[in-house]
């Protein structure tokens, strides 16, 4: 049943999606619906939101291209042209026949990676997984089950300098998109953070902003908290402080040890770090001012 | 600083909210907007959903009143003209300055009107509660408390035909909108269904589906369930089977005993009915073939 | 029926609750119960934990009395002489005839003192509310409701040397047992926590220890986080620090506004706090190194 | 860290694990924590409950074998002549030592199948799986990742008389313990079930006792419930109405069509079925009248 929606979905897909946000003012949705409609295009769907306190309106809308007639390759410039401008929008147009190349960091821990691979090898996902990034050699035995290629750079506060400008050299040799830090232990240099703006995911093993840093679980359980969490993020230069894409939380008691912390956490961990993944892949994610929309 | 906000917000507040729904087609967005824009009306929260299975367009669009070019006591009918019969739609058009009118029915526990009372006095809700109805005097009490008349209709199955007549022309004269079940443990008989469909809200002890009937605390208690739940809906002639508003649950043990499930469902009950309540006075609720759409 | 199940419930209990903490040694759980058994006394409900970690051994145990062979006004002596001196256990007894005394302490917002109250007039709790305090003459209306005295203490950062010892004295003539803090917007001094200690329940609008301190959803809503929370505990010298109780949360989205926020909020704190006063109420709290143990 | 925590906790744990239930009296826990003090067992974790409806008594006591006096391959005989008799027991005495032996059914999802092999690979529980069967041989390449051997039966309806007394031969020659139906899509037969009761756990897509039976998700789209859920539970005679272990669910709207639902609950199914092999191999759960008691 499920591989039949599934192909049928496929079948549909030649789509094209405009993410936008710009100044609220009358009339923006029917000016955007009205370029799709007059040229043709079918809106499948179509998100919208409003922040009416910075007055700033947001826009997610799919449509496809069967049909359209506006040529692919010049839906941007023209969208530029008639709307973009005199709206004073900032937009950005993917197409899903143009799947996004993702790289996965791990460092020690394999759970959030396996749940990753597990996705992808399931054909859950619309993305391209063309290389796995370590400073440990520990789980190139979890790379090699998939055949995906597992490149180790091992990375220290001290050595940084000289290694990571290697690895922007293989994620831009490889065109990579976006990055998710899947438990990676080091952190990201302001360097590579600019090369990749909010598109780099990370994922912290606390209810952000609570427990920051190093050692949440330990905070947590010596703090008596009644229930942890997991935050999925974008990197920003400030240590745990990006757009938030997902939480969750479970609920735990006097009776959890820190390692049971740790347990029960990691299942919360892979989940919302697959989930901001998968947003992330459907382009469904709007970042503004350290803030995300979520459509 | 909440006492100010509200009031700013009670200051905007001429606003005109248009639910509909539709067969899909192209260009009922730009359409519904540019009927509002056209007219000078602004709008300040718009919801759409297309249910693509069933090809239906959903939306709810809500805009300022003040400077808007048509007549309030128009409105309907220039939409009406204009849009709603070109496109099928159904439609409905609410105004702010109109408090919906509610009923709330009781029988002997206190949990619900208790809570239902408290957000109504805080001045949380845009609604009047002219009475409240039971068929036992038990919470009479509670009702003096709010000086809220209180009216006993000691109805059983054998005298129900004779009294829920009495009840409709209590609650024709008060010209109630819509009816809440806070915990009244006596089943609707199908006339006042008929006269306020998709306008009485029930809150049932248990997640629906599961537990229909009578005593869903000792069912879900001998089945040995882990979570239990509680479901607002509204209220049709299959028992327990009308579309659903809000559902919510609470985990349990072995160690919960059927009083335990009780006392931790209250806590359940009386939230997820008056999150319903909340957004039925919002106008935040379309129903279609048995479910709702939830802006 | 539920009436019938409290009622079973109130005919059984003349029971005795024993809540100790030792260092964990072989055969306390062995002597304990022998102790009460020994002496006729019937165990129906029983509870430890032992923290492996700081080796520490928690208990709490409630018997029948009815037939009990040491006299209740002498088993805080045996008890203390035959066990509690050997294993070097801090121990408290209490009766379930001998219901706690409750002072609720109010400013402005109405939603968690009715919630307790509401539990209050409906016979959940054995407990008794002889007063309410507040800083604000504000929600007197709702201590008339319910037939409580309510006395206003117009307390400021300036003037509480001066008038909280007034309190202090109300407290002591009522022989308040312990203080619940239903959103009061003033902190309680150094010596009002040391005559109370680990006896002021406080409610905290966020998930500690996200967000100490004033307008913790004005905080959560500029952070962008997609769960809110709320946090009781126990008040202790340090702001937002004393030993949690009980911790909830919803999910929210890039939709809710600072005022949706606090509205969802309060639905959160009257739960978690009402939670709270009732395991207080129960003696199933064991409060050790600023963690709480709950049964 | 965690590394190091693991191995601390390995070297403990030469350890019994006792499981047992009986009708409740008067000193039961003593003379049990008596029994092992006296030998010189030193009791590391001690839980019970009693349900004092059907007055029956449950325990589950682990305690460290290192100095103990009774001999390991004694202590079953000895616990049962000097405690069990006397008080009607039904008990069970496991070793820490003793890896218990899992199989895993699938059919042709993978999502449940690899988070079980991430935990058993990542060294996070005390088992053995020799063996995947599978009616398909779709998932042969997973169990090939993980060296683990994979047996097709490709059993229908109509032929399983025949093929699954084969795999009760694999079964009992592999000395399996428990069984695992990781989204295996054929009914257990009566046989198989009196082979292991209680010993095999099934996830079930819906939050069980609603949705029984085929197309979960399909039925609780249908109807329009706003909130979803994962069972796992022992399998019975019965369809789907064995033993709960654990439950979770997840938020959903009416935004979400059924592949929705299903991708949202895969989620869910796989760490719902994860926890219960968890406890399942830990030895904390125990079984009385279709109920689980989970410590």
């Amino acid at each position: 049943m499920r591989l039949i929606l599934h192909i049928m979905e496929k079948q549909n897909k030649d789509t094209a999606i405009l993410l936008l946000h710009c100044p609220d003012k009358q009339g923006i949705i029917a000016a955007v619906t009205q370029f799709i409609n007059i040229n043709k295009g079918n809106i499948i769907r179509l998100d919208q939101y409003t922040d009416t306190v910075q007055k700033v309106f947001f826009m997610r809308v799919e449509w496809e291209l069967e049909g359209f007639m506006i040529p692919k390759e010049k839906i941007n410039e023209y969208f530029d042209t008639l709307l973009a401008q005199r709206y004073e929008m900032a937009f950005k147009i993917y197409f899903s026949t143009q799947k996004p190349r993702m790289a996965v960091f791990v460092s020690k821990q394999s759970h959030c990676l396996y749940d990753l691979l597990a996705h992808y090898e399931a054909g859950d996902w619309d993305v391209e997984i063309p290389l796995i990034v370590s400073n440990h050699p520990d789980l190139e035995h979890v790379a090699k089950k998939f055949n995906i290629p597992y490149y180790v750079f091992p990375i220290t506060k001290d050595n940084k300098d000289e290694l990571e400008p290697k690895e922007l050299e293989l994620l831009a040799k490889e065109n990579i998109d976006f990055v998710v830090l899947a438990r990676y232990m080091q952190i990201i240099s302001p360097e590579m953070i600019r090369r990749y703006p909010n598109r780099i995911i990370n994922i912290h093993h606390s209810f952000l902003p609570a427990f920051v840093g190093a050692r949440p679980y330990h905070a947590a359980y010596e703090r008596g908290v009644k229930i942890i969490g997991a935050t999925s993020h974008y990197v920003t230069e400030e240590l745990d402080a990006g757009p938030i894409i997902r939480q969750d939380v479970t609920r735990i008691t006097h009776k959890d040890t820190v390692e049971n912390l740790m347990r029960k956490g990691q299942d919360l961990e892979k989940v919302v770090l697959s989930n901001a993944v998968e947003k992330q892949i459907a382009h469904k994610i709007l970042v503004y001012k350290n803030k995300t929309i979520i459509f």
